[in-house]
């Protein structure tokens, strides 16, 4: 039994859909989370940015000391992983393997499946290599949406004229290939999930890659016997870069509940932490 | 005569609209530019964020020596200036007060004149408050249009269906209101400046802040004796903190021409160089 924390990290405030599925299937954990809200979005950014900004962050959730990170961003996951967990001393867990996992599960050799997601995870074709990895059966389309991300961080969800516009204007393609599944690649897009889904029609499967993390991380921490027996409801502290009030409104949306605790932690601060992991001894897992 | 360079910055892209409209009035004059793609867009983040970022910004261009800086970015002009021109030894132009000028220049007085920006703008107030300290005769009316820049920074210009709906969605109240005059407080904002006056009607006359910005340059520069008295065309250099091939191709649509020479500066070393600016005598603009 391990009752240190599972830490979390995005680019903003995406991954808290990934928390919401962590709390639904291991609520007794307690999780840190951080968002680099002072330089979101990391999607149209070039890969050894968004390396750099991952180390940093990486630096800073070993100082709370957790017994995993998950990098809930599908960027960082994308462009960092594995090279990045190899740096950290306790495992890392990413939003890729999991998703595209699970899409596999989902679909039956000869299926076509569809991966949408920013720019940079679209570039970096990590989805694509990852189900190529697991069954090379099937074959993969890959959309990047690049409008998805700003449209739901200011908090315009489903039902909005400009959510069905945008859904048109990116996965029109899609509509026509018909795919068996649709792999949502960005832990922005459960919350316009609705919209998809009835613009694609039901036949199409969605697959959250953050509900396959979720799953992911439990079994990790299952197998090395470091689930929490704690009785008690975990609690969550959330970390970000810039913006708490903005992250704690919106982010309730995404969160599914409020956000009572929110600490803000400078990126200048970060930037100089970052040497700290390189530096480390690595421990074992 | 002074050959040194004028330094433009702006949170990424938008910038290059004040450049366009510096070019066509000083086209002697060589031009530095600092776009600071790793960490676009500005207009969702706190002031103290912005004043951060562009104090580093501040920094590194004065390594140039230009001889003069010009904030592009309304965004930082309206969250950081006067403070920052404060700590730069040489004058510093925002796009806000000559923006602020040539609107009240364009209405009479008992006219509505509605400013429209990002966030962060809006909520400053710079724009309101600029125009009041020139005038206090004009009714000013704001209104933040968070998507506007995203759109644009995608490339998506003003013929899209989506521009017009994002268009629709943030300027109905304005079309309702009927102001004399609208002004375009964010240099992205110049790209979509078709749909915004088709929507709007030809009765409403549309200011555009960085055409205001290249005057009040121009005229700071001549009364100071500082134009360039050189007959060819003068440079352009830009360096970027992400990405130079995305900045060049969509950043040639905001130049009206191609740009040939980006460099990248990575924000880590920007940082490092941000001490040295407080450490700067002052010397005489």
């Amino acid at each position: 039994m391990d009752q240190r924390p599972i830490a979390v990290f995005d680019s903003g405030l995406g991954g808290l859909t990934v928390v919401r599925s962590l709390r639904e299937r291991l609520p007794a954990e307690d999780i840190v989370y951080f968002g680099d809200t002072a330089r979101v979005p990391y999607g149209t950014k070039t890969p050894d940015t968004v390396m750099r900004f991952s180390r940093e962050i990486s630096a800073f959730l070993m100082r709370m000391n957790p017994k995993c990170i998950v990098a809930a961003c599908n960027t960082a996951s994308a462009v960092c992983l594995p090279r990045l967990g190899e740096d950290v001393p306790v495992p890392m867990v990413g939003v890729v393997t999991p998703g595209a996992a699970s899409a596999v599960e989902t679909t039956r050799p000869g299926d076509l499946v569809a991966v949408i997601g920013t720019e940079a995870t679209i570039a970096s074709n990590a989805y694509r290599n990852a189900i190529h990895a697991i069954d090379s059966t099937r074959s993969v389309v890959q959309v990047a949406c690049p409008l998805f991300v700003p449209i739901v961080e200011e908090g315009v969800y489903a039902s909005d004229p400009i959510v069905r516009m945008a859904v048109d204007r990116y996965l029109a393609p899609l509509r026509r290939l018909k795919p068996t599944a649709v792999l949502l690649g960005c832990t922005h897009y459960p919350m316009i999930r609705t919209a998809i889904a009835e613009y694609l029609g039901a036949s199409v499967a969605l697959i959250d890659s953050g509900d396959a993390t979720a799953d992911e991380v439990g079994d990790t921490l299952r197998r090395s016997g470091a689930l929490s027996d704690l009785a008690s409801a975990g609690s969550l502290h959330c970390y970000v870069s810039d913006h708490p009030r903005r992250f704690q409104t919106v982010g309730s949306h995404f969160l599914g509940s409020s956000i009572p605790d929110v600490v803000r932690v400078c990126s200048e601060e970060l930037a100089r932490g970052a040497d700290a992991l390189s530096s480390r001894p690595r421990a074992s897992a």
